[in-house]
């Protein structure tokens, strides 16, 4: 009664609807979702901005998803979910579920610097995800995100069969930005004749990143990863 | 009370009561913890190991610290979280955690091979979290590891005021271990005149890990960490 209270007469009516009409459930307190929405490009004060919520709300959707797929998937091995795990919370599919859930609008940004801001939607994603979770709790958030994430705007059969192949889109990049790659391999044969391989990623032919495995397309993956996450993403 | 006389009358009677005695509550269902402590060198089948389990607790601890920090350190920024939280679930702060705890005497492993386990400790220990977790839900296990973890056996205190200083540690195993260790560092101004480092870090003229970073010591660090990691731990 006194949440219907606050939420008709209060200031905020207006951000309390638009909260209800994005995620389907009115707010206990919206400090913390105004928080969210909060780039520090306009925060006046320090810890006002969303950066402390995102770091939270990155550990509680990792679990969350880790559970998921823990019981979707109950005779894979822990690499497969592991991999899965990656795919669904590397950042540019968190920008894109920011994107198809409508966050954009909601976030508050300052705006001649917008286009530096590479994770602008999926780092308000996962600070929204911090929010619900200190507003409503572990279990909230837990239906939330399986019932309004992943069953609207997650298509997981389609994350099992595409490998999330970053040397293919590190190519990719690289060709539209004119840069040249290679990947330099050295092969160690192990005293028990394991072989180990280093391969080593250069762009333009500076030295970018290692990848080490006993497996050579493993290495170079884990390379092309490295690279991935510092110049594409 | 079905619990208890299953508790009671089961052929599990005794697992039942060493897990009491050591985490201070009654499973409910124990298999979980069975298989929470059965390193893969002991499964007969797929997916009879810990290892699935390891992975869940492993990101269920993440968000529990994750929340934990942010509650303790309401004036810190993500960056300050992000580092404790690294400190406090690194695979050699598990291994030791696993050891306070007693668990050693749980775990199941074929001995031949023991000393090649670097993890069997943190993971049994991850593994524990994960079975805590499905058997009696998130918030029993968020307060087992506040009450029964954390206030027993973490300084947090300690960690704070501790960098973990990923390159002194690996030099004292290289003199340990008679490697010698090389760090090379390239340096190169950006448009911006910001400048980027870039640390390669050899063992025994043996090229292992990179870091790159705008301060030449996190780069050095992030190198050491790498190779800390696949060496060390």
């Amino acid at each position: 009664m006194l949440g219907f209270l606050q939420r008709f007469f209060s200031k905020d009516k207006a951000f309390y609807q638009s909260i209800k009409n994005l995620l389907g459930f009115y707010p206990n307190n919206i400090v913390f979702y105004q928080k969210a929405f909060r780039h520090k490009s306009v925060a006046t004060k320090d810890h006002d901005s969303n950066e402390r919520l995102e770091y939270l709300g990155d550990a509680v959707f990792g679990a969350i998803i880790a559970h998921y797929l823990y019981q979707r998937f109950p005779y894979k091995d822990e690499g497969f979910l592991t991999q899965m795990r990656s795919k669904l919370v590397n950042r540019s599919h968190l920008n894109s579920l920011s994107r198809k859930m409508g966050l954009d609008n909601m976030i508050q940004y300052y705006n001649e610097s917008a286009s530096g801001y590479k994770s602008l939607h999926g780092d308000a994603f996962e600070a929204l995800i911090g929010a619900i979770y200190l507003d409503k709790g572990f279990n909230f958030t837990q239906n939330f995100i399986i019932n309004h994430i992943i069953k609207l705007h997650i298509d997981i059969d389609h994350f099992v069969n595409t490998e999330f192949d970053y040397k293919s889109k590190l190519l990719n990049w690289a060709q539209k930005e004119k840069k040249q790659l290679r990947f330099d391999t050295k092969e160690e044969v192990l005293k028990n004749n394991d072989r180990k391989f280093t391969v080593t990623l250069f762009i333009n032919e500076k030295e970018i990143s290692t990848g080490i495995d006993f497996s050579k397309k493993k290495a170079e993956q884990q390379a092309a990863q490295k690279a991935f996450s510092q110049f594409v993403q």
